[in-house]
């Protein structure tokens, strides 16, 4: 029924849609359900120790046998400023005391970790189908220890060169990131948020480039996108912001309550939160105590607004179904 | 053989692909040629005077007797400032000095005018198919004698505000102008450069909001791109940085230089250059009089690198067909 079978020998799943790992917003619970429901689940861990990331695993497996996706960021964490740092509390200082907050005290951020030696053993331990990665891959060792388990390697590119170089370290099938995504853009060969490439664009470009099956992200929450990437050559898509809508995710209430109220111009790229430990933890915590997301990074996609409050595996399965039906009344058109 | 005809009985044309109307960058010829293949030439009038503008309509008719789409921009022209104007010139003191040129030396710069009276009698008068406006709509009386006389309106939107906005004023097809395009954006609610919706997420939404056709515009180059605009929802697409590749464009030598070299990340958005009489102009010629393209503004989309050296009609006939074996070959899979 799909015009693509790629992703489907891969992932070794019915339908061509991955669920997008978004740390911080969703556990296993998400995860299992997507699987379950025929597509590929994909599990964050950058904010996972390595217990806290079996158990959620195992969770998973509790529930279905389905294969799943585990993601990793690969970053190179920064180096701690505390110049910098303090700048920063210098100039929230304002809304530190506005919220009744003590601009000085220290406080522990929730930061992101890279993939490591660890959680590699973690996973030829529990050899889960994919394991994917954001801003490049592990390093050469890590990564063949993954490969030569028969684990298939995702990761995700912003440009048609970060493609290539995924491609030739090793990558199964390449994530075409277009700029219409929410939460991180995946760029890792450069830091220059002014050329942001979109998924129109860069879906047949990065396919004309790599040899490895291309999956599109970004602005894609409907069927109509699933149906558009693949006929742009993509062998599937993955969905970020669509599952944020189900009652699966663990979003704050102003987050969810933003989703429903989302427009087509309400995201905003910025480089300004980062993911990093910052200086408005500490804000984020105490307004969002009291309901408000004016210190929230509020992820979303562009296409947010069309997104549908399903419970995951249903919306997957319908997903599915009407993008089939979708690339189906083409032919009889 | 097209799964959407709206745009063929609104246009009387054979293919429901718009060249893009690209100002400075091409003449009546482009426009014949891509007539002549079955899809909407645009004649760029910006920059024309009403004069000009019936010499090259007439020009096109003497070719072809295909419907043709005439284009205006209809925006409000700035205040000329001049304290602006001589803190630029100040500011590129440095550049004017290295090429030999005085800062101080008056110039006339070639500037875009919006669609008035006399434009609006011209166009009573020779009665194209189709007028296109960029950065919103005429005032209402100009409008009505355009549509009273049964000349098809057509404008830009580059948010769901924006198409709403153009459909309740008449417009009877919208081109959704995504983030990728090449040229001005059209618009014109706004001037928040920072908050551009990327064409796969633009399109279904317009779509969603609006009763009219829509348009898909940004980072469509080839087939793949046609098709997934249809796919989407769109009633066609608007193509403008594959033409440029044509040997009917009016583009300088580096522009076409670089055109053979663009790269996926190599489109930036910017109002520093801005249509406008501004200080770059004179660098700008003396400039490209030496084969340097360093002060031209190199207008192209995110997809350019997918652009094919052919004529405008060759070119229209080939996107066409395969983008129709594109789509057809979704209903054999």
């Amino acid at each position: 029924m799909w015009p693509d079978r790629r992703l489907l020998d891969l992932f070794k799943v019915e339908h061509p849609i991955i669920q997008a790992p978004m740390a911080g917003a969703m556990d296993w619970q998400l995860v299992a359900a997507v699987c379950e429901a025929g597509a590929l689940g994909s599990l964050p861990c950058a904010m996972l120790s390595p217990v806290q990331a079996r158990e959620q695993i195992e969770r998973i497996r509790a529930v279905t046998n389905k294969p799943i996706n585990v993601n990793f960021f690969c970053h190179r964490p920064p180096a701690s400023d505390p110049a910098r740092e303090r700048a920063w509390r210098e100039k929230l200082s304002g809304y530190y005391r506005e919220l009744g907050l003590d601009p000085d005290a220290p406080f522990k951020a929730v930061n992101r970790e890279p993939f490591d030696a660890t959680m590699c053993e973690l996973m030829l331990d529990v050899r889960p189908q994919v394991v994917s990665f954001h801003f490049g891959l592990p390093d050469a060792g890590l990564l063949s220890r993954l490969k030569n388990a028969g684990i298939v390697i995702l990761s995700s590119a912003t440009t048609v060169a970060e493609a290539r170089w995924l491609a030739e370290r090793g990558a199964d099938a390449i994530i075409a990131q277009g700029y219409e995504a929410g939460g991180h853009r995946g760029m890792f060969l450069s830091d220059n948020v002014a050329a942001q490439v979109g998924t129109m664009a860069l879906v047949p470009q990065v396919g004309d480039a790599v040899k490895v099956p291309v999956i599109a992200a970004g602005g894609i929450t409907d069927a109509r996108g699933i149906a558009a990437a693949m006929v742009l050559g993509a062998a599937g898509a993955q969905i970020g912001t669509a599952y944020l809508f189900s009652p699966e995710a663990k979003i704050s209430s102003p987050h969810r309550a933003a989703l429903k109220s989302a427009r087509d111009d309400g995201t905003a790229l910025t480089n300004l939160v980062t993911g990093r430990a910052n200086a408005l933890a500490p804000l984020r915590a105490k307004a969002e105590a009291a309901g408000s997301g004016d210190f929230s990074p509020l992820w979303a996609g562009q296409a947010a607004a069309l997104g549908r409050e399903l419970p995951a595996g249903e919306l997957t399965r319908t997903l599915a179904a009407e993008a089939q039906k979708r690339l189906q009344r083409l032919a009889n058109s």
